[in-house]
């Protein structure tokens, strides 16, 4: 029986051009994160289903990828990465420094509807820092959301608010103003008021909140990132953000880009949620970037840097290739040689399919090297294909 | 209820200083990849049931990670590497340069037993060449896997064989002689014996095979190396080489090092499996590189650099750290601002716990530079650290 080549819906493959892109913007994550004291963590990605399950309501037990192992234990998939988190910080507290900076490259799984372009298999970029309720942990945690796009050359906007601005409404009409941008003013209205607002008190809610003044510690993180000499038009004070997760217990924060219809990197404190396996309250701020929504746009933008082939040159199959490739290599010239037939024609179009720029054509009593970017060739010796290569 | 914080069994935390040496051996390797032309690919972590199962026999299928999903699929975790990149061959075979040359490093979970010290979450990394039947892609794969343990700094031997000195003999007795390094001549024999051969016929069998000379095929790779600069005395002809699994029908190799029990990178060419969803034959030759066996060998021989913390210098918590840090930053000196209580020992003690080499002590009316290697402090001024720390 001839078993249909196909991946399930929601994951996917990565074929080389697009993990280069992938692997780029990671690499400039890390670098990003490492340069600010953070330090890399990384999880199982099957837990026992009692530690993932019952954190985040029933909408999310849902998603979860959930099964009996072999051994008839109940396991789960990673759905995030900040459960996860809490329960290093419990089972590992003595090793690990307090506060303990730590960014989290994984993959997730949450069996989402995949019609709204959401993955069921994604990567999840976080970075938190446990154990310190100081405002200048929120200060660090919104500069390295500003140093990250400004390394990835995007222009991006943060929009910042307390939590503390929205302390006395209740989560479901939070909710319901956590859509102001995207349905606007009437429509977020009348939700609140289908939930059971009266329409004045609505009006009146919303009017309030919108004209909120800073609280003390948005001022003070205000304050604290002019004098770290960070640009503040690229920092939005905006009362109305309000988040949709119910967890958030200080600040709250959202990043935008032009083009981008909400955000690629938000989050902010949430200092009841990281105790939970250590069985007392540890304060955490951090934030989750969208790595494929930060791809997008950087390829929208035209921001991806040409990640081509990083083979130099292709030799020609032939019995000097072996030579060749060897005296290439042991001046550092990433190289290779083709190892399918030997057809010429063939041989330039895997270049052309590798973007590999040069081609050294061997012929029985010569060297051709071959420009691919300019297609222009040209006859010479090795030691000079050396020099020109190096 | 309190839920104990606690992981399962053969999955792991990497803790900082762990997944820093990690990523030292996965870049190094990515490196090298990337240099010979190999191109990355990514598959799904879960893939269809049908796609994975069946493809090794029973004993595998046992140990896959099988579930129903909520839509009721029928999904296994990626068992291994080689299954997805015959689906991925077969997928995209028009987008592919063919020869594909694809390493892959992704974790693989397997139901081990782990007594011996197997884990069931484990990262695989592999490189193969599909579409070549040249020996030249088989001596690109050895010196691949010469020229990564060279970039590593350790010293390694290829042994290499043909599989087909082994043709005349049935599989139960290949997995015999497979054992032969380790158990010894007279315990193969025995093993040969019990598996129904004759003793008389055994012992000419192993003999047989103890003599055979180089098959063309090997000579043709030795002399290639050789051409390339290859330092000879790193490999090693050994015909009773078997290796356990069926599926090899070419060269098949093996790389060892001083205190490792077994091989830490082996593969060979093995042409009638990449070819399962396409429905025709594709040649291909590589190799799997064991990264847990990796890393604890150059553990043993001491032969991971130091990877201390990447931040240089941190600052003390204080009114000022915020715009000394923005100094920092602006010059590219990685640093941070200690997030804690201002408590002097317990930030000292962080900086030691994150191996920061340097310390700001920031006072009332000066700053004080700690080296924290040396235990030595000097008052300086701010413009005097920078110079000092650039």
């Amino acid at each position: 029986m001839k078993i249909e080549p196909r991946t399930l819906k929601g994951f996917r493959d990565f074929l080389p051009k697009e993990t280069r892109k992938r692997q780029y913007v990671l690499e400039t994550l890390k670098r990003v994160f490492e340069s600010y004291g953070f330090e890399p963590l990384e999880t199982p990605t099957l837990e026992y289903e009692e530690i993932l399950a019952g954190k985040y309501g029933n909408e999310s037990d849902k998603l979860m990828y959930r099964f009996t192992d072999n051994g008839d234990r109940q396991v789960a998939l990673r759905y995030d990465q900040t459960v996860p988190l809490a329960r290093v910080i419990a089972q590992y507290q003595n090793e690990l420094p307090i506060p303990f900076k730590r960014y989290q490259i994984q993959n997730v799984w949450r069996a989402e509807n995949t019609q709204k372009g959401r993955y069921r298999e994604f990567l999840q970029c976080d970075a938190d820092i446990v154990g310190s309720s100081s405002s200048l942990a929120d200060v660090e945690i919104i500069k390295l959301v500003l140093t990250i796009y400004q390394t990835l050359n995007l222009d991006v906007t943060i929009k910042i608010n307390d939590r503390t601005n929205l302390a006395n409404l209740d989560k479901k009409y939070i909710a319901a103003i956590d859509k102001l941008e995207k349905i606007g003013e009437s429509a977020v209205l009348s939700e609140m008021v289908e939930k059971g607002m009266e329409d004045v008190a609505a009006k009146r809610a919303l009017r309030e909140l919108q004209n909120k003044p800073q609280t003390e510690t948005i001022a003070q993180i205000l304050k604290s990132l002019k004098q770290m000499g960070c640009d503040m038009s690229k920092i939005q004070y905006e009362s109305t953000l309000a988040r949709g997760l119910d967890y958030y217990t200080g600040i709250i924060f959202e990043t935008v880009t032009q083009g981008s219809t909400g955000s690629i990197c938000s989050g902010g404190r949430y200092d009841n949620l990281i105790g939970m396996f250590a069985g007392r309250d540890i304060p955490a701020v951090g934030f989750g970037l969208g790595f494929d929504r930060t791809i997008e746009v950087l390829e929208e933008q035209n921001k991806i840097p040409d990640l081509s082939s990083t083979t130099k040159v292709l030799i020609t199959n032939s019995e000097k290739a072996v030579e060749i490739v060897g005296r290439f290599r042991a001046e550092n010239i990433n190289s290779e040689v083709y190892l399918g037939e030997k057809d010429l024609e063939k041989q330039l179009k895997y270049a052309d399919k590798k973007q590999i720029p040069y081609v050294v054509i061997v012929n029985e009593n010569n060297l051709v090297l071959k420009n691919m970017t300019e297609r222009t060739q040209e006859e010479l010796s090795l030691e000079q294909i050396l020099k020109k290569l190096q």
